[in-house]
């Protein structure tokens, strides 16, 4: 249902009405990626009306859940950023994360950037953690 | 009421219920910035649910603009991108633009990339047009 290259780049945390959310595995950057749990979608206009306004809701909660991974983690985050491109992986999937001033990739996009950088084991279960607490 | 940076950049299409739409003053793709009619947003959460989900249905017809100035400029586009970043403009603006296996940043994304091409003024009318004919 997934496309593989999705899993393999993030950790599930949970699903909502909406989407699955992921933890994207990048120590660089407190990172949530919402899949809609239809896999045949690429577009944010493939979704219906009231899909369109749940998917904005799990965007907001997942920019909460940004927040408590970046603040648990002891970097708090000054802005969030919201992408859905789809140029490599087409099925819909909508990226949220935290940016500071003196992330690596600051002001420029994440996407692409360098190569991802895998999180410790207790960073990573920290970052879980804290995701869920907000998502759940 | 609008970041400078905002308007030096792009021209003016048309206002929409909730947002300003207008042109990015840059050839290398059909791309549309919205910018919410209130000047003190930061993020998407700052929006009430009502503007959320207006905020959403007036991507889904900038996408259709974006895809028709593409078409009326013989270069249809393949995928389409949205972007709320923010990094160097904090005035809450929602980027719209259509995406092409063989344009010049693909498949990363175009925030920062190169510098912007400026449209001939021919092909600029051809594209206000097209975008105002879905908008208004």
């Amino acid at each position: 249902m997934f496309d593989p290259r999705l899993l393999d780049s993030s950790v599930h945390l949970t699903n909502l009405a909406l989407c699955q959310a992921r933890l994207q595995a990048d120590a660089r950057w407190p990172w949530i990626v919402l899949i809609p749990l239809r896999a045949e979608l690429r577009e944010i206009e493939d979704l219906t009306h009231s899909e369109r306004t749940q998917l904005t809701s799990e965007i907001v909660v997942s920019g909460q859940a940004v927040r408590a991974v970046a603040t648990a983690l002891g970097r708090p985050v000054e802005k969030l950023n919201v992408g859905q491109l789809g140029n490599v992986v087409v099925q819909l999937h909508v990226h949220v994360l935290g940016r500071r001033a003196d992330d690596p990739a600051w002001p420029g996009p994440v996407w692409g950037f360098g190569a991802p950088v895998a999180y410790e084991a207790q960073a990573l279960d920290l970052a879980v953690e804290s995701a869920r607490s907000v998502l759940a």
